[in-house]
């Protein structure tokens, strides 16, 4: 079914609200409404914080008239159930809206459906599905945890026009234009937790914060199977401000008390049969810390263990106008790679954002790697 | 100056004649022409095959009713000698077009302006630069040889997201889809050229024809070093109907003898400090064979010494979704690479065309590679 242009508009502009609440709402989704009538927006809210009220309530509550017989565009299907604030599914049938418009469905089983099922019979006309792929995608990392318990892994990478992450020697400051490392920072926020090998760690002694105004700094795991991290490491000296996890296949009590002292917690987890964290495992334990989503950030060999192991959702690729040359400039992706064309992990068609003088080129992972 | 939207509308319309021409002109530009009057318009042309006559008159005699009084939109300075055809600006000026509006200048400094001075003189108005850097990029091949008399230079290559040409086994086929590969034919079509390294020869033994209906077959270019190019190559065996030059510092006329035999032309060139072909040598004695544009197509190596010889305008990434991972698979640009970023070869911000799930990134080269 194709949906009005006023339905595409007034649900677009529901997304670009939802956004707002990108580091503040996890565990909870991010979400948008716009209230209208007669072709007038009379009232507009977003999911702001966690526990704070849901995006319908904060538009009702904006209305600058009676939001009766109105429409509301909702990007997540409302509520209908007592969670820390009462379902939203009963203030819309109080307050005599007379149409819901709504983006995705809840990502819960048990719940889907629901809230669309009582609105309707109370008699308020409900559109479903507007805008349905970019809703959920906003809250794909919500969605998966829901879903999996395991978080949401985006592999990012900035990349020059030839596919190199640095030049020969190394150096890799910088790749991308100021506009481009803007938008790293805004999905730092964004994302629960940034993860990278003890290489990165070794090579370029990261702090991994987000430096934007009000932005929140993310969990920093490294993922370091023989524990080398430094402990001079500028990760690990700022881990009693910052939480910082080290995962590791090291399980000497005598090693990781000097991390421990410093502040850092200690994952361990198995080894796979390699020798290497096993990242599957490690994303179990993850998800139970309640770590909802990572970005993947440091380093071609581990993104390759993160493709093998199957635990990438998404890629974002960020690309620079310019050439490094060089046949042992190290690439995005490392390690052993796959033998042939059909064995590689193939991406959704890639959406294209330019920052500056540089594009942002974001995929889906819709088939893992083929061993072969 | 900022021009009408009416302006820019025909404009993009000649522009999309002036492509009709590709494959077919060369060594003249590409140039359309759109012929309107009270908003509708009345004759469309464009140059359609080398020799023949020229967009103005194409369009002018396609008129469906009489040209007198109206505006023609032109991608090119309208020529004002007589060449194979006699000047567009007498066939102007005598029909009565009140008003020509123009694209680019013409690209040869000693005619640039003298066209639109004598359509001026005859009382009609010029508007210049409407899509100028559309126009300008359109005929970028033949701007550059008119004033450089060598070739225009254009890098292309397909990769994958991870920035890989091939997997670490060498297996390149395919990675971009059928659309993409459609237009890496239909540019075959429009360059003159098609270049790439005897390591691409000795790897896929390629035919480099074009392949979609009514193409034109580029001339091949092996650059050989060391004449190393096997007589049983299928570019060797296919010389005697399709144009196939070995470029070369071997000067032993023994081992020209069953190249030439086979009908390849051998072109001996000067080494460089390395012992390979000297690329600028090399350009020269293209531009001088009447060889003005360029595709190469094959190989990060010679693409690096392309690059570092400083030869290379354009640059064509073809970015398919899917990633193949691998420290030793090929990238685009291999070679010894820059130290450090700064020193990398600056490109243009991207083009962005999306064929099927690929993309296709254009950009010029602003600055070669800095030596460190």
């Amino acid at each position: 079914m194709s949906h009005s242009a006023e339905d595409l508009e007034y649900m677009r502009r529901a997304l670009s609200l939802a956004a707002r609440g990108a580091g503040h709402v996890s565990p909870n989704p991010l979400v948008g409404a716009v209230i209208v009538r007669d072709g007038r927006v009379i009232g507009e809210g977003w999911h702001a914080m966690f526990g704070g009220p849901h995006a319908e309530r904060n538009a009702l509550a904006n209305c600058t008239e009676s939001p009766r017989g109105a429409t509301i565009y909702v990007t997540l299907e409302p509520c209908c159930h007592h969670g820390k604030t009462p379902p939203c599914t009963d203030a819309l049938i109080e307050q005599g809206l007379a149409r819901v418009v709504v983006g995705s469905s809840d990502p819960n089983p048990l719940v889907a459906g629901k809230g669309v099922r009582i609105l309707r019979e109370h008699g308020i006309e409900v559109v479903e599905n507007v805008l349905k792929d970019e809703c959920d995608r906003l809250n794909a990392p919500f969605f998966h945890y829901i879903r999996n318990k395991t978080p949401f892994v985006v592999l990012k990478y900035a990349m020059t026009m030839d596919g190199k992450i640095a030049t020969r020697t190394g150096a890799s400051q910088w790749i991308t234009g100021e506009i481009a490392r803007e938008q790293v920072h805004r999905d730092r926020n964004r994302y629960t937790a940034i993860m990278v090998g003890v290489g990165t760690v070794l090579a370029d002694d990261p702090m991994l914060t987000c430096r934007i105004p009000g932005g929140r700094d993310p969990i920093r795991i490294v993922c370091d199977s023989r524990l080398s991290t430094p402990p001079s490491a500028r990760l690990v000296e700022s881990a009693g401000s910052l939480t910082t996890i080290l995962a590791t296949c090291c399980t000497d009590p005598d090693r990781h008390a000097p991390y421990l002292a410093a502040g850092c917690e200690i994952l361990t987890v198995p080894a796979d049969a390699d020798g290497h964290v096993d990242l599957a495992a490690l994303m179990q334990a993850l998800g139970a810390r309640g770590i909802d989503s990572i970005v993947l950030e440091g380093g071609g060999t581990l993104a390759w263990a993160a493709l093998r192991a199957g635990i990438v959702h998404r890629v974002q690729a960020y690309i620079a106008p310019k050439l490094f040359g060089g046949a042992q400039a190290k690439t995005p992706v490392q390690g052993v790679g796959v033998a042939y064309p059909d064995d590689a992990v193939r991406l959704s068609a890639p959406r294209v954002t330019q920052l500056g003088d540089d594009l942002l080129l974001e995929s889906e992972v819709i088939a893992c790697l083929q061993e072969s």
